[in-house]
């Protein structure tokens, strides 16, 4: 055996006191989410939550991620091989389809018509790509012809968009962008944060390549997983590249090793989290995803026709509103912020504010997943009609 | 507005059944995990973890944010301002720690004595640094005199090291290394994810410049939450950086100014991990740090006296040996991954296999957090006399 020093008795140590709080028991309220995101959970998906964990290699999880990625598929409508969840957020599965596919000096087009968009930008970048943008304002989509004309002129290894964007309320039309990209050679990779289970994504059909999402939103579970697929084309983009990933946790390469039929040690799972998303998604299957879409146009349009009754403007017009995220328009004179605040602190609801430079100019109102519901819309409603004026005069 | 294609209907695409397998709620077993982690979390911890979630802007939420980065650096012994708990496991913090600070040409010295060392040293090099490492046998620790000779010789900029390996379950002593990282002007980064919470770690004292943790050892919560920690002169080096962290989701300077008093958006963070964190954290401070530390020694040795009598070899002489880890050797003529299964399938307890080199060689035993407690070694001590004659026999 080596010499070591011999391990001091702690007592050489004073323990400081100075960070150690006296805390409560956790007490948070119970808030009925209708902002951007994070949306409600499904109780039995909070039930899952709270199972006594198991192991990251325990026979009995590699069944549960097998089923975890294979109703992953059927909410993407994909058969693409490596489905897996992301283990952080949305953002860290939109970093993972960026970190996996580009190499330095790779062309990246990314499309961007909000802040999820400019966030995509900002991420390509930093794994080195040469990085264009098409733009258009915040609140509007692009047409195919704007996305022919750019990859004709940009040539991108990749174009990065946006299918439903959360900061806007905007979704995109998605049909023959796929066909485009395919012809002149690229990548198409598109963020489904605010679709997946809840709006039509059909991501094979549409020729996707790459796809991220995230498990707050029309999943029902509560933020921490991020879904991410990655079709035939990507895999061989990732096959073929000279260096190793530079993102060692989001290393589909290794972590195909884990969620494939090997089953290599790359991290320690978040097991509990994927009891969550299980549950989720088995939800999402029992229901069915045409009846999870049509629940959420539905109830959207409900909104959509109180809001109208209400004399409050979307942001979005109807053709390319989406059901999920609706940007409504803050009436002059009123502090938005105020009304927001009001609405939680006196009723618990959370409705979120704009972002970039939709801030101060609209509220988002979501109604995603469990919460995608006629109550809460009609109760939502209501408030707006009883304590919205007073909101109104007071700031007049 | 713009104009656009029109959105086709759903019924342009065929919705296909082909991955919608039906399944039955999840029917997850009580395991006793007492192998190199996840650990079982504390009862509630698991309740905490299914509360309704609330907004990650919330301020409410910032409010536990701030419980939750005071009670780490509680558990750490640390007044440093960024002490966070990344979003992602343990393995996405270890990340953090090099992506903030290490700069393309930078001398990373890593000093490896088993699995994570190892890890460290790949993680390095995908930042683009220049990786030095020096080596110990795995089982062993390293000397004051080793680091200072490797320092003397490589003069890097940052020093990474494990201060409690999980893969031999070495601890290492931690007296001086800090100051010869001052006198030779580098960084000190430690691993500290089997030992937070659990056994004395003192990280001001011992002059860390940047640590890493998890959250379902010592803390008693699920995986999911990498505790973060970063010093003055850690900061300094982020600072002086010339360009973007080369990773957004773990970027400190953009996560800084979410924890920070500015609460901007960066992204939706895990909530409902976060209420087990600070519920984990609560629990670990009213216990206080020198209980948590002497508990988790008594059964540690009451471990090891039961090993001994059972004619059981610990891998690691008792100077360095973990108490939260335990490796040991798997007998001549026994299947160590048949007796494993054994515990696992009759009596749903886990114990984990060697890893790297000592893959086939060793058992790895955890008592850690809520685990650690006299009923539960009893009870593997008991299962280990009763029935391992079984397979040593079956395989002789």
């Amino acid at each position: 055996m080596v010499s070591t020093p011999a391990r001091p008795p702690v007592g050489d140590h004073q323990l400081s006191e100075a960070h150690r709080c006296t805390l409560g028991p956790i007490a948070t309220p119970d808030r009925l989410l209708l902002g951007p995101g994070p949306s409600n959970a499904h109780p039995t998906v909070l039930q899952a939550l709270s199972r006594t964990p198991i192991g990251h290699l325990d026979p009995l999880y590699v069944e549960l991620m097998g089923e975890v990625q294979e109703l992953l598929r059927y909410a993407w409508q994909t058969d693409n091989r490596l489905t897996i969840p992301m283990s952080g957020t949305g953002s860290a599965a939109m970093e993972a389809t960026l970190a996996n596919t580009v190499e330095p000096g790779d062309k990246v087009l990314v499309a961007v018509k909000g802040y999820f968009g400019l966030r995509l930008a900002d991420m390509a970048g930093r794994y080195r790509a040469e990085v264009a943008t098409i733009e258009r304002p915040w609140g509007e989509a692009f047409t195919l012809e704007e996305i022919e004309a750019a990859l004709q002129h940009h040539r991108p290894a990749i174009l990065a968009m946006v299918h439903a964007e959360t900061s806007t309320g905007v979704c995109q039309p998605m049909e023959g962008i796929g066909e485009l990209c395919r012809q002149y050679d690229c990548l198409l990779l598109l963020d489904t944060v605010t679709s997946l289970g809840a709006i039509p994504v059909f991501l094979d059909d549409w020729k996707v390549d790459l796809a991220y999402s995230c498990s707050q939103k029309g999943l029902s579970c509560p933020p921490g997983l991020g879904p991410f697929t990655m079709g035939p084309r990507a895999e061989a983009k990732l096959a073929a590249r000279r260096d190793k990933v530079p993102n060692w946790y989001l290393d589909v390469s290794l972590l195909n090793q884990y969620w494939g039929s090997n089953r290599v040690y790359h991290h320690t799972a978040p097991v509990n989290m994927n009891f969550g998303m299980r549950e989720a998604l088995r939800l999402l299957a029992e229901e069915g995803l045409e009846n999870a879409w049509a629940r959420h146009r539905a109830n959207a349009e409900r909104l959509w026709i109180g809001l109208e009754r209400l004399g409050l403007e979307p942001h979005v017009p109807e053709e390319l509103r989406l059901p999920t995220l609706t940007t409504v328009r803050i009436p002059e004179g009123v502090d938005g912020k105020a009304f927001s605040l009001h609405l939680l602190n006196t009723h618990g609801i959370e409705v979120g504010g704009g972002l970039g430079v939709l801030a101060g100019k609209v509220w988002r109102i979501g109604l995603m997943g469990f919460n995608s519901r006629a109550e809460n819309v009609d109760r939502l409603l209501d408030l707006f009609e009883a304590e919205l004026p007073a909101f109104r005069s007071a700031a007049a």
